[in-house]
């Protein structure tokens, strides 16, 4: 069995042999020096030597659309003035449960079923996509994704509830985090304000409300610099990393000031690297592209193109049982029309399909029967036309 | 009071008023951005706008000698096969904890009274020199550090009594983790060989021997690439960090690859930035200049005149009670003659005295009493003479 909860979309490396020969020879070396835990892309995994605009391009001078990664930038929003830099997302995400548990006292951490929010030690048991072989902590209670027919109620209603079970446990609350979009989660961003009843339930239980926008973040959503931002909120600590230095190794937190005042007084903190000035000047280039090509416009616009365009397959493809979009952030979830049960192998058939139509993407929720489409930032209805064009080929042959 | 256990020779934020104007409005607006937690050096803090060879230069143009940063690479050690890259000495601290846990199914770490290995939540609780707002973690002991009249027999008693202590309390050792310099325990290099009757230990009890080579790596002791070396011993995990990239966020663990395979094959590891194309190639040209320019030799030749330069001013000084170097890093501790106790506050004015004479150095050791001296590797004879007249002078004037 493909152990897809573990990675969706991973190669197997038990067909390596299958490969063509140079490839089969460089995924072999890779093995032999990173060792089994980096995984690779894809039945047949993309070469890729270089990139421009929203292409990728192969060994072979192939160019691949990428509707997958992430160019994405910084506002300003009330009441979050300082930030603190780190080298990577994880590495920020661990420092705000840090922050936030040092700040309330509380070691209990309230997160979404599929959550995924890093890989250091600490990010890693409040991430449980990474699969069952990476055990939730003691102190971390999990909450059904938002779903169809949820509301903010709805799900503060569960959050409250975690929280109750968690005091009766003797364990305090510090912390609900979220990536607003709930990528891991299948991909959420609907209805708007639905997070608002969320971070009130979390205050009024001490706790701090802590933005993964990791994902969100910088524009990706078109509706503003930042996934809270759409939700009416103002977070405790905010996180930030992937396009921050679109590849340059930069991410950080952000804070209300009052927050991280005591932790800093009393607690040092020294990144070696964070925000040295080559990945600093590789951000300020970041924001300014972002504004300067008006990007999270540009995500607004193509992004709504990207969901009535999804909208229309689905209307005549009985597999697809729905699609959600935010920006250039997309979903569409593969169902069993004979039994209604979320079909996560016909979604990764589609993902492979895709990738040998030159077109990336991946796959996301609980089942692995979303398709997660997340082009660059500058990504345009021709764009969006060659994927679509591409998914319907695909979808015609399976 | 001030308090040396979070940060030896931090400039104190309620002095910042007797700054230069000019200095004061940017540290202000330094903190005002980044918040408290990120401290700065120095009675008299150094805005440093540029570097080359061993020098840096202030903002007026001055030079300052580097007596205290890295510049320094990787041999292939026998039976150390996978490399997983990381961005930060932290993260890979973090990664080389996760997978010492997950193979060995035991949690107890053992680590010396003053170790410093890192920021991520769970290597801060590895680290005591943080201070004592940061609480080491449950499952973790200390042992004393290498200290005078200390062999690997005796070192090698205390860790397996913390050992026998943790399995009184019902947990299972996971790791030994050490520097092998013990950098923060106020630099305890010799005798050469004392951490092989350590990693015996260890390994009969269960646990691997995590070798933290953040900074006794990449050349520094000029005795061998890596620390671990010069006692002979071959570690199950070794974290390379800070000088890896010169200064661009690359880090890794090197691991023997039996014990990474069955983590690697449950667990994915996907760090965005690790092992990007900008760092690896930073990191190859750091391979390159080492062996090219020589530069493992010349911290032999060159540490071991700035230890008989060392020992030469000790002799005539009796605030100086021991100097203790290997490679390019050198320690020198500073004494009360009256009480015979360790005089930190001597040893933070002799760096301060430094400072005003553009010669840039530290303090280490639980009481902040040993001067921390750790220049680059191409540090050169002259260089040496000229920190030793910058030292005597500041002596003189004491």
């Amino acid at each position: 069995m493909r152990d897809t909860a573990t990675m969706v979309n991973g190669f197997d490396m038990s067909s390596v042999d299958a490969l063509d020969p140079e490839l089969r020879q460089i995924v072999k070396r890779r093995a032999s020096l990173l060792g089994p835990a980096y995984k690779l892309f894809y039945a047949n995994p993309v070469r890729i030597v270089r990139g421009e605009g929203v292409h990728l391009y192969d060994a072979d001078g192939q160019a691949y659309l990428d509707a997958y990664n992430n160019v994405p930038s910084v506002g300003h929003p009330d009441g979050i003035g300082h930030v603190m830099f780190t080298c990577t997302g994880s590495e920020a995400v661990d420092l705000a449960l840090r922050v936030a548990r040092f700040y309330t006292g509380g070691e209990g951490i309230v997160i979404t079923a599929n959550a995924y929010h890093g890989v250091t030690a600490a990010a890693a048991e409040i991430s449980p996509s990474l699969g069952p072989a990476v055990p939730l902590g003691r102190s971390v209670w999990t909450v059904a994704a938002p779903g169809p027919g949820d509301d903010g109620e709805s799900l503060a209603v569960r959050v409250r509830t975690a929280i109750a079970d968690m005091n009766r446990h003797g364990v305090r609350l510090a912390a609900f985090i979220a990536d607003s979009l709930f990528s891991s989660d299948g991909i959420r961003p609907d209805p708007t304000g639905f997070l608002r009843p969320v971070a009130d339930a979390v205050r009024e239980a001490g706790g701090l409300y802590i933005a993964d926008e990791v994902q969100p973040g910088f524009g990706r959503t078109g509706a503003a610099m930042w996934g809270f931002q759409r939700h009416g909120i103002v977070p405790d600590l905010a996180v930030m990393g992937k396009p921050m230095g679109n590849g340059m190794p930069i991410a950080g937190v952000a804070a209300r000031p009052e927050i991280i005042e005591e932790f800093g007084n009393k607690i040092r903190y020294f990144n070696t690297f964070g925000g040295n000035s080559v990945c600093i000047a590789a951000a300020a280039a970041v924001l300014d592209v972002i504004k300067a090509e008006g990007l999270r416009q540009n995500a607004l616009a193509v992004g709504a193109y990207l969901r009535d365009t999804l909208e229309a397959i689905a209307k005549d493809e009985p597999r697809i049982s729905a699609v959600r979009a935010c920006g250039l952030y997309a979903a569409a979830d593969f169902t069993d029309p004979a039994v209604g049960e979320p079909d996560g192998a016909t979604a990764i058939r589609v993902v492979n399909g895709l990738r040998d139509r030159r077109v990336l993407i991946s796959a996301t929720g609980p089942d692995g029967s979303s398709l997660k489409i997340r082009p660059p930032l500058p990504f345009a209805r021709p764009h969006v036309d060659r994927l679509a064009e591409a998914l319907t080929d695909t979808l015609r042959t399976l």
